[in-house]
């Protein structure tokens, strides 16, 4: 399974999900699928699948969840862009829900896609499959204030404030960190994987994530804002402590090679096929965008 | 079981809740606290300990479930706040959410309240009973786009626009009915209750969702703001169609009493001791407030 095949089967089933629902409110439907497709990376439920990849093979299996965890992270960047939040107008190079459904209809297309997030996982956990369940609950953790919320909380009230290297380590691990995390997690969690894997799992999920902060502060730095599909120097802007204006950039690439180097120990530990974790790895750790 | 010693139940499960919860991001279970735990009428909880309590006298098993559905309802009035939706500055006597903590943080303070009532009620299902599971089901589809969601919808993009009975009353069975609805059958799945019974249950909560909306577009005419917590005449101000801008109060009047006629009738029909579910129904056609 190699990850442009499977961002293809992502974008396949998220493609047609919303097609002809709704009458009266048929727009929120629009408005939900107008973000959920588009150029977004899939990351996440590309992670999820890898990772269940390890053990089994029937990855179509969990495909509900995977495309539940993109939902979640969706509906956060449609509240994130939000005129009282970041206020951006850009996202992947297209306008942000809000600048072409209004404020009203994006704030409620957001709760939706969260809230469809659980359907399709409920739909999944009705057989009474307890792996599946775990899973769902795992999601649901790391996108509640305890984890995701959490971070995205700190991001807005930390605006043009000096904060201290451990609440900016808080933010970056709640708000991106958790919802990597899970993805890995849930992977396993779904693929019945053994205690001792799925600890070794949640370790390289924390690092992974961590490093997928620390290369957003820098590519907001120096990243090619045509590439990114979104204005570079917004922290600057939004006066955000970030890792690069607490450490420079210098610090920051080291930093990155040595969670680099810690992640592909861990998945050496895990004695499965990683080979297809670690293409992801090294790639989110050298991605330009 | 009686309506006022359940609302404490009610009360005191949700006041500590969110207890000592947070360091850096604090202010989210503060903001979401502050919702949470007002004046509420806890119609919603109460129903379903209410229908369940026909089957089972165990009600406080299904407490969290009760308090998962109070959780929804309360971020989405949160959100309903909000000045890019109605623009409340008052609910129940109070200063709305974003009036005390800002938009960005009520914005997430309502999306954790969503979320936090999947993390209590997935909590409960990871011991694998399918009513729970399904009964969790239920609620997240009934507050959905599919459901409460989707009359919120239609809600917002109707403000000043004429639209039609059909319309009208498709937004109303959404945005108040599903969620009322859902009370009633999460509370009878949870009981186990018979085919026959969970259709005339979910017959008696269409009627009842059916005849809260009613009361409410009457209450915003003829109430009193004082006791209904808010300002009284907003439909008319938003330039709302709205029951009674349709029919006129004699007629609603009049359709409510059809209505409050035919609750009872199914009632009758469960062969239960519906003394409390009568109660309570009574009283909500009654309510001034």
């Amino acid at each position: 399974m190699k990850y442009e095949f499977l961002k293809q089967e992502i974008n396949d089933w998220l493609n047609g999900y919303f097609a002809n629902k709704g009458t009266y409110e048929k727009i929120v439907f629009e408005a939900m699928s107008y973000s959920l497709n588009n150029t977004g990376k899939r990351i996440r439920p590309i992670l999820m699948l890898l990772t269940y990849g390890m053990y089994k093979e029937n990855y179509k299996d969990i495909m509900p969840f995977a495309c539940a965890l993109e939902m979640i992270h969706t509906y956060s960047l449609i509240h994130d862009d939000l005129p009282c939040m970041d206020n951006d107008d850009l996202r992947r190079g297209k306008p942000t829900n809000h600048k072409v459904y209004g404020e009203a209809v994006a704030t409620l297309a957001g709760d939706a896609l969260l809230n469809e997030a659980f359907n399709v996982m409920l739909k999944e956990c009705l057989c009474g499959d307890i792996s599946k369940i775990k899973a769902t609950y795992i999601i649901s953790k790391s996108a509640s204030a305890y984890g995701m919320i959490g971070g995205q909380i700190v991001d807005i009230l930390s605006e043009g404030k000096a904060i201290s290297e451990d609440e900016l380590r808080f933010m970056h691990k709640k708000k991106t960190g958790e919802l990597i995390k899970a993805a890995l997690l849930a992977g396993a969690v779904l693929a019945e994987a053994s205690d001792y894997d799925i600890k070794l799992i949640e370790q390289f999920g924390e690092n992974l994530g961590l490093a997928f902060q620390i290369k957003d502060d820098i590519l907001d730095v120096i990243g090619n804002s045509d590439k990114l599909g979104k204005k570079t120097n917004s922290d600057l802007i939004n006066k955000k402590v970030t890792f690069v204006s607490l450490y420079g950039l210098e610090k920051c690439k080291l930093m990155l090679d040595s969670i680099n180097d810690e992640c592909l120990e861990i998945l050496k530990r895990l004695r499965k096929d990683t080979n297809e974790l670690e293409k992801i790895t090294v790639f989110l750790f050298n991605r330009d965008f």
